[in-house]
């Protein structure tokens, strides 16, 4: 099985089936909301098409999968009314790989109707609207890679998706001791890391550029970085306390150690900076915004609003190592099963938990999200 | 659960599960290719859109699955080399119910593109060619209600699914010892049979008159009939035996008789002459071609040249009486199931097993198809 595979078939954080990982997306989501309305708005003064294409990209299958979709046409179907214009139609396209679970997602359209007709007005009551008609595909495939015709895209969203990359950077074999970039690890792995990204990102925006119709936007949101540091604490902490959990295994016997050598994490956690270069270099998009948002590992300790959750899914979720242990599980899992079998799965978490909860306990631990709104050239 | 649901989350006759069953479908597909490449070559001497878009509806999951889309985009394609033209790019839309199994269809993805590339010359040679670039999505919906946006869709290709009917048509209770219309139904209900017919077809028409483009082209086999007779053996035998299987079960005491009045196919098999009657009624379209063709209830009787069908599948498909319960198994199980319950069902087709070999030993029994070749007006 392909790493890519492996990794996108569980949508990256964004991956549902935990009540907590869920929440820091839905937080990451919300953090994010004005960025997209600013870029809906943008988009929808410079040209009003009678068929709006919207693409949710790594959009996964759970409970938050058309959260921002029916947000986005929510926020047109707002700026419709108040231009006293008719509603367009929507095209919606949720990728993800092959591997996800469309199933799942085409279960839950009707719902996804019913709650496009509903709308939240100022006094928080429910109200039933008209929305323009809606077309829900399924768009199976990679994104590092074209996935739409020509032209023919409006509006694209990644949330938690692009830090992934297409596959664990070449020649990192001396990566010792580690699973990710760290503050141990040699800078040609750094540099490895840091080039597989430009490579993949580069690719990602070259095709979206000949999908995304002129003054089309994009709204990306990576995990990533504040600093300059690629193996700084901000991004690699999280990765780092995995491996030593890894590592306590190695010494006890319980895995070898050119296994643990040989595992990485395809992922990189860019900075805006480097987001920023990619852009300008590639150029078939220019950047509106391009902002750093924090939201707190353990996302119930992030001030939620009663809207954000739900809250059956957050009660007994105060524990700080077990969230964050069940969040990056669903990220790690099938990475992990794949390259070191089921049988260690357990006592790596169980060691992770222990790991992190001493290491929450003692420091104010976050992640840090990259959102870069962006616009299609003439 | 809806009727619908029930009966499209398993695709109609075009559910794969059973070997013999998509060998009757895949002989239906093989018999209508003409017309088909037809409407092609129609579509593409009157436009050449740079991006073709092509729905199929109804397309289920199975091995057959993309067997159409393929040799239609290969159509095209052949046409391009002919006519020295770029190849455009292709959207294809996979639609049926929001239950069918759409995960297993895109599993299939890489070797859809992968047989894309690869054309049969005419030394039966294969040989690898370049085709445009080719985007899959899954449409999940009913093909009676929208589906697409407006001028969106260039070809559209539906077998053996538009004789499923919306739902069970209403006011047949008298339709008491038949499960479907059958010689011995009361004028009442065929007639109900009938309009629910109209109005589900009209719709659709609609529908697909507000996706496809002007000049665009549909091409729809229905299981049908070739006599005027709604309630014509041609039709209606394969339910009426499975209708006696049943009654013997009553007259036995394992189903109730209420029971068994109070169950009725939802299906329609129209004669040419009443699909061109709506089509002409409701007018967003021209009928080019309409055509009867037959299929041997028992696949494995009918002509197959070599390249018709994967021989393995075909291995210990002799017994008639067999093949078409299992055939008929797919469509009808979830409709019994729904109904009766799990536990009758062994007994319903062992029963229905003997009565089929018992007549297809004394008769040539047959399925027909009606095709119907439609150019949307300007």
């Amino acid at each position: 099985m392909e790493v890519e595979q492996v990794l996108h078939m569980n949508g990256g954080i964004g991956e549902a089936s935990y009540a907590n990982n869920s929440l820091v997306q839905q937080k990451v989501i919300s953090l994010t909301r004005p960025i997209r309305e600013e870029a809906i708005t943008s988009l929808y003064y410079k040209k009003i098409p009678r068929t709006v294409s919207i693409a949710d990209l790594g959009c996964s299958s759970g409970p938050n999968t058309f959260f921002v979709v029916t947000e986005i046409i929510k926020a047109i179907e707002n700026l419709c009314r108040e231009l006293n214009q008719n509603s367009p139609e929507y095209n919606v396209f949720m990728n993800d790989l092959p591997g996800n679970d469309f199933n799942n997602i085409f279960r839950s359209l009707d719902s996804f109707k019913q709650n496009l007709m509903i709308s939240n007005n100022n006094n928080n009551k429910f109200e039933k609207n008209s929305c323009g008609p809606c077309f829900l595909f399924g768009a199976p495939g990679s994104f590092y890679g074209r996935l739409f015709a020509n032209t023919s895209i409006h509006f694209v969203h990644a949330s938690y998706s692009l830090q992934w990359l297409s596959k664990v950077p070449e020649g990192i074999e001396n990566n010792k001791g580690n699973i990710y970039m760290s503050s141990t690890s040699p800078l040609n792995v750094l540099n490895a890391y840091y080039e597989q990204f430009r490579r993949d990102f580069s690719f990602f925006l070259k095709c979206r550029g000949e999908e995304v119709v002129e003054g089309g936007v994009m709204v990306l949101t990576f995990l990533g970085r504040r600093s300059d540091d690629p193996s700084s604490k901000e991004c690699c902490y999280i990765w780092e306390l995995m491996a030593a959990a890894l590592n306590q295994m190695v010494l006890e016997g319980i895995i070898k150690e050119e296994q643990m050598d040989a595992f990485n994490i395809p992922q990189y956690t860019p900075s805006p900076s480097e987001v920023k270069l990619e852009v300008q270099s590639e150029g078939s998009f220019t950047i509106n915004r391009l902002e750093v948002s924090e939201v707190n590992w353990n996302a119930y300790e992030n001030n939620w609003s009663a809207m954000d959750f739900e809250s059956e899914e957050c009660e007994s979720l105060s524990d700080g190592g077990y969230n964050v242990s069940q969040c990056m599980r669903a990220v790690a899992e099938p990475l992990l099963v794949s390259h070191f079998g089921e049988d260690i799965i357990e006592n790596v978490f169980s060691r992770y938990q222990n790991l992190l909860t001493d290491r929450m306990s003692k420091e104010k631990t976050k992640f840090f999200n990259v959102t870069v709104s962006l616009t299609r050239n003439a």
